[in-house]
């Protein structure tokens, strides 16, 4: 293969005002702006890399700075040189001597490396001729383990376990191939239950999505608490007994109000309570899901790394590991965190819905799916329908399931048309 | 007194080309150019508030334009209307509903409100005309309280506890008061042990402080455990058993290593080891912890908010509470996690140095020991003796110890004439 060098890279701050019809409000994120900090890697081979991170809006302009910093190092470099060991090339980037002091690894910085991060493997995936979760069902273990910076780990997960548990994981590959392409990867609907949304307009969504064959639904909560009660009944008599509905508080409650209100909630029967308090409080997760059992507890859109995920496993705080495509450092560090899930035991269920994190968490859970937990026994991914419009290679869902993107590279893509029109503050949307 | 209210806030990006004589190099942080997002927040009394965030260079531009956007709600008001609810100001500068996201209360957003809010505290010191330890050891416990939000910390400290123990600790604070203006508050120095220094330098520095009256000193690890351990007996030699000695690893370990490398180094009797692994792994720091006794653990410097720095308490992962003036959202902050550290029994002795920090923190200490800890006892109060003299009201350091500030406000305000030279990357310094 021709050597192929990276020669430009052009940042864009893209943003959606959803805040004008209430779409993606909930009790904590009131008025969001769907928006990306988004980057075209430009190569000398005429094929180019698209990376972004999702944000709300303000704050934007922050992550695409970040961005054009963290790129810099790039220009000039081949792919290769990157790619062989996509696991060091993410610890240069998170590790900046004076950037890491804004960090380490978290926030405005950590999402921007996201976003770098990703466009290298949408990159890398293309000149491959493969979209990205056939890329990395089709790299051995060993090159699997040198995609991912194990730093701040080794006391779970090691190169070894982790190369040992891809190479053990592999047998019935073809057959679960088959079995995905054939039958697409579970997920779950948020689009009914907004927070700003009217108990009627819920009625509605809740019907068209039984209508379009969903079977899982997830609802807002973290208002007052007989108006949260009121809705989960709702929700739960118009989708009936049999299928599953998840509530989702968005880092609203301290942790007793936590225990108290799940407690409360747990009369329609949740099959999860998502992000019951502050997303940094390990031991708080720990505690509501020993104190509410049997309500599973779920979270991860706002862990912001690795090394919280770990503790999240290792304290026993969770039972459903919501790993995000850009909070997280991109695909390498969503692996080391699929790989931790998988030894512990603990499905993961990707956070999407915002800009792209559909199009990106498919491959994620594909992947995890043939080569790593080998099962869709309690994973679902999440499913948001906004926005899927603006991409070259939208998901596509049939029958409440992510059937298996089959184009080149990581589905990021956005047309020219919507990076022209969305891009702020200069683009006719925002003018 | 006269309403005062806030008509404009600047904000200056101010850089020190410290890394050119190696000053503030350790394990991971090899090349700091000491630098701040610096805000000043002027009112029609003629009279201004100062406050600034540290960082190590690149990248303060980020906290310069989150800090200036973070400002804006501000222009405008009366300073009362935001000082009689300090918590209640803390809660909206880190709740904007779309900066959030790039949080929540981490990185470069969480930075830039501590530089606002310690703005915001100075301005008030001043126009109380008190230096800010005298301001705050005179509010009353529950103006204290309302100073604090105490968001997602209720579970281990509500409102009413922090009013008792603040009421309850109140006997004997003249007799305090007259102590610690008599004999300062105890400090430790880093300044002879930085990573990049040589051996003899070190042994030059060392000697210097122990005549300048220096019991505690803190010497850089993590690099080639002979060099280490070469090091850590070299500055033992020198400052003899009595004095006590301490190393800071920053962050470079993995847990198992660092409670390999922590355990080689016991032999030097040490009397903490700093910052052993990861910030954000509170389960490692205390697993190292419970491995490596009688060693003590500190960190601190990167915990980034109360919600971290609870759990490191809840887990018993810490001997030594390292708050950060800046790392944390400002005062209010940080006396959340004061009060915390009391009701654990945790000595806080708070992370210094950079430019501006020891400024900061003597207050805190200060005000820690008149009304909170109560003890001096093994509490100290880190010092670096770098960049002070660019400030109006530098710390005064005798015989080791920090004494009181007398002037009114938080002492942050840096001389004019810095402010000009080092702006970056317009000041002289930097052309």
């Amino acid at each position: 293969m021709k050597e192929i060098r990276i020669t430009n890279v052009r940042v864009i701050d893209l943003r959606f005002p959803t805040s004008r019809e209430q779409i993606g409000s909930d009790a904590v994120n009131k008025d969001p702006d769907y928006s990306a900090a988004y980057c075209i890697l430009e190569t000398d081979a005429g094929i180019s890399g698209h990376g972004l991170t999702f944000t709300l809006g303000r704050g934007t302009e922050l992550c695409a700075e970040a961005l054009r910093y963290l790129a810099q190092p790039i220009v000039g470099r081949t792919l290769s040189s990157i790619t062989e060991k996509m696991g060091a090339f993410s610890a240069e980037v998170v590790g900046d001597t004076q950037f890491r002091w804004l960090g380490p690894e978290k926030g405005v910085i950590h999402l921007a490396a996201a976003a770098l991060i990703n466009a290298v493997w949408d990159l890398y995936a293309r000149v491959e001729g493969k979209p990205l979760w056939r890329l990395l069902a089709e790299l051995s273990p060993t090159q699997i383990a040198d995609a991912i910076d194990f730093r701040y780990i080794t006391d779970v997960l090691t190169r070894e376990e982790a190369i040992a548990l891809l190479t053990e994981r592999r047998a019935g590959y073809e057959e679960r191939l088959k079995h995905l392409a054939a039958t697409g990867y579970p997920a779950y609907t948020t689009s009914p239950g907004w927070f700003g949304f009217s108990d009627e307009k819920i009625i509605r969504l809740c019907n068209e999505a039984l209508a379009d064959g969903w079977t899982h639904f997830k609802l807002k909560v973290g208002g007052d608490p007989a108006d949260d009660l009121r809705r989960a009944r709702l929700v739960r008599k118009c989708i009936g007994p049999d299928n599953k509905l998840m509530v989702d508080a968005n880092q609203k409650w301290d942790v007793n109000e936590a225990i108290e209100r799940t407690r409360s909630l747990s009369e329609v029967d949740l099959w999860w309570m998502e992000e019951p308090t502050s997303p940094d409080d390990i031991l708080g997760h720990a505690r509501i899901r020993r104190e509410v059992r049997p309500v599973r507890i779920a979270t991860g859109e706002h862990c912001h790394n690795r090394v919280m995920f770990k503790q999240l496993l290792q304290a026993e705080a969770i039972d459903v590991c919501q790993i995000d495509s850009c909070r997280l450092a991109g695909v390498s560090e969503n692996l080391a965190v699929i790989l931790m899930a998988a030894k512990f035991g603990v499905p993961v269920c990707p956070h999407a819905g915002g800009v792209g994190l559909c199009e990106y968490v498919q491959h994620l859970s594909a992947f995890d799916y043939l080569c790593v937990s080998t099962t869709m026994e309690n994973r679902v991914t999440e499913f948001v329908d906004h926005l899927h419009e603006h991409f070259v290679d939208p998901v596509r869902i049939e029958r409440g399931r992510y059937m298996l993107p089959q184009q080149p590279g990581y589905s990021i893509e956005i047309k020219p048309e919507t990076l022209r029109d969305y891009s702020y503050p200069d683009g006719k949307v925002w003018k």
